[in-house]
């Protein structure tokens, strides 16, 4: 009994403690709207260029219009500053449904509500590849499986924050993945993404010839997720660490279930346990595209798993659906506390020094945009009289 | 008017042929029903080995349960042989709607209905990745984008194959791609898959190692496929030809519309002329694992794609949607003619002289199976008497 009651105390303090930060948020926001309506907008309607464009494919000018095919938009159609310039996080994961659900559950952490008469619509519905929701600067889309698919994503994403003008959006990548010498339900952030021979590259084949791009991940980036693990909340390990991204779930990731396996069980719990040696923590399908691609745009990015199993103790996933979820989840608590860290916490003291700068962070905006119902999506702020 | 006339008889025509093979198949179903039961249903009963069970994993056999992860099923609470045991076709398609499309589509072509109260199941739901759909003998199943994806389908498959002990099933990818030197609209039969660098080879690192398997693909499938393009009435071509599999859609194919672009457009232009020098007909994002992975397993296999574009004169997909759209249609009528001649025509003259053979092909008891409902699926003969 007394266990629940701590529990019940606890559910409440961290009820407390978010409801606090909206009201704080809201009334900065409040302060900032008004010294907005007052100054007569003026500031807002300088956009600055985006500040990658200077890293991407020069030719991008010059399309008119640029066709996102697999986002099935185009710059004719969407309205890109309107409809993304407020996008600061872009989370990534594999399926439409965990995007979903994640979309909705940012949205709650991050205290914007949604007209009771809407649902969020699949943004990229149309182009039948990929799953977008946005819910305010938050923008969550289902990259499929494998490099090759992440990797058409993230040119179209990069393209969309280009046109869209968005100033230094985060990137994240949110999955599951077999772990090395771990406990299964860990969490791992990726130190940097290394290929089957270990190489930190990500290897194209571009018009014959192997081309090699570095697949290191932000650091800073993946410590302050890191630090939104809470050691008395949180029933499992968060851990920085390597790792190895295969091209294949089967003879890539040496399991011994494949339609075919041409290894002997002692070959594959050498290799293994040879992966440990080099600090590999875990094995997933991703990161290479995600971290080589973020990195050539200049873009923060950061991989964060949840280990489903220890590969050095089996191949096959046997946990039960209902644990596997919960630990699926474990990614996703972590993102949506580092994203309203920063955009509550980490932002909002820095933001009222800065109030006088004649440069505003366009970052800093995002909350008086969604007060605005300015973002062009659907998401409203909870105070009903500034719906729009 | 005299145009409409013709149109119209020739629908006529077409539509009378196909009901002749129909009843054609029924006659011969109720013959072979009235044997079967007339022999006590011995011969059913006796159900030989998977013939690629010698090709595939040996650890296989001691896995209890195997679990298929992205499938969502395993061998404990799915009964391989009696929901899969009469699959004589596996086609695949990158996306679910596209695939559940064909499904109805194919359904009608070969005549089979579906109970009114009832639609078809997404059979892979559960596992949230690929979706299936079962028609009688034809299974349909979405891919995802890219070789590691489809590989992962292919094991899982082939191993679904191996589970229900199928007989010399046929796998087909159909898709969509860019076209080398050829009409947009223009059907390619893959003749073999190459890399980017031209070799037919699908390359995979195994425990750090590189290994290749030939990505050659069956020809007598492939001019069977073209045989089915009718020249007066498919008002475009049907080729068979060299594919190159990319896995990147935007570096790896030459476009200059990416989010990087690190050639000129003269560069791209020389690169695509010398893959049409190289007698290279496509581009697309799957057709190397595809090849490899069912070569290996000894199942004959095509890849079947409509070119959406031709790549010497463009990167962007411009057309319309409804232009697109049937196009997309296109290799499915194919296939879905190809599928209805191998079970109601090249079989069924092959049927009745091996009627009193010892050891009856077990791909000729799929109309029977059907026309029992024992093949575990919802799918009904349109005979009303026989469902379940």
């Amino acid at each position: 009994m007394s266990k629940n009651c701590n529990d019940c105390a606890c559910r409440l303090a961290s009820e407390v403690s978010q409801l606090k930060a909206v009201v704080n948020a809201q009334s900065k926001t409040l302060t900032k709207l008004i010294k907005q309506m007052k100054d007569g907008c003026k500031k807002a309607d300088e956009v600055k260029e985006c500040a990658m464009s200077g890293l991407l494919n020069p030719c991008l000018k010059c399309l008119k219009p640029d066709i996102l095919y697999h986002l099935g938009m185009d710059t004719e159609t969407t309205d890109f500053p309107k409809v993304f310039g407020d996008v600061r996080f872009v989370i990534m994961g594999g399926t439409k449904g965990r995007m979903e659900h994640f979309a909705y559950y940012v949205m709650q952490e991050i205290g914007l509500k949604i007209n009771a008469a809407t649902q969020l619509r699949d943004m990229a519905e149309a182009g039948n590849r990929f799953s977008m929701f946005k819910v305010g600067p938050v923008l969550c889309v289902s990259h499929g499986i494998g490099c090759p698919s992440i990797s058409i994503l993230l040119h179209e994403l990069i393209k969309v924050m280009y046109h869209a003008k968005c100033q230094d959006p985060v990137f994240i990548r949110m999955g599951t993945c077999g772990g090395i010498g771990v406990e299964p339900g860990t969490v791992i952030i990726s130190s940097e993404a290394v290929d089957g021979r270990l190489n930190p590259a990500h290897e194209i084949l571009v018009q014959g010839a192997i081309e090699r791009y570095d697949s290191t991940l932000d650091e800073n980036l993946a410590i302050d997720i890191k630090l939104c693990h809470d050691p008395c909340k949180d029933r499992y390990e968060t851990i920085i660490g390597k790792t190895l991204c295969a091209h294949d779930f089967y003879e890539g990731q040496s399991r011994l279930d494949g339609a075919f396996c041409e290894y002997t069980p002692d070959q594959k719990k050498s290799y293994l346990e040879q992966l440990e040696g080099q600090d590999i923590k875990n094995i997933e399908m991703e990161s290479l595209a995600f971290a080589a691609l973020t990195s050539r745009a200049g873009i923060r990015g950061a991989v964060v798993c949840v280990a489903l199993l220890n590969r050095l103790k089996g191949d096959q996933i046997q946990t039960p659906n209902d644990v596997l979820c919960k630990w699926e989840k474990r990614p996703q608590e972590l993102i949506a506390r580092y994203i309203r860290k920063v955009l509550y916490f980490s932002d909002s003291d820095e933001a009222e020094e800065m109030e006088d700068d004649e440069e505003p962070n366009e970052s800093r905006k995002v909350s008086i945009q969604e007060s605005q119902g300015a973002s062009g999506d659907t998401q409203k702020d909870p105070e009903p009289e500034e719906e729009e």
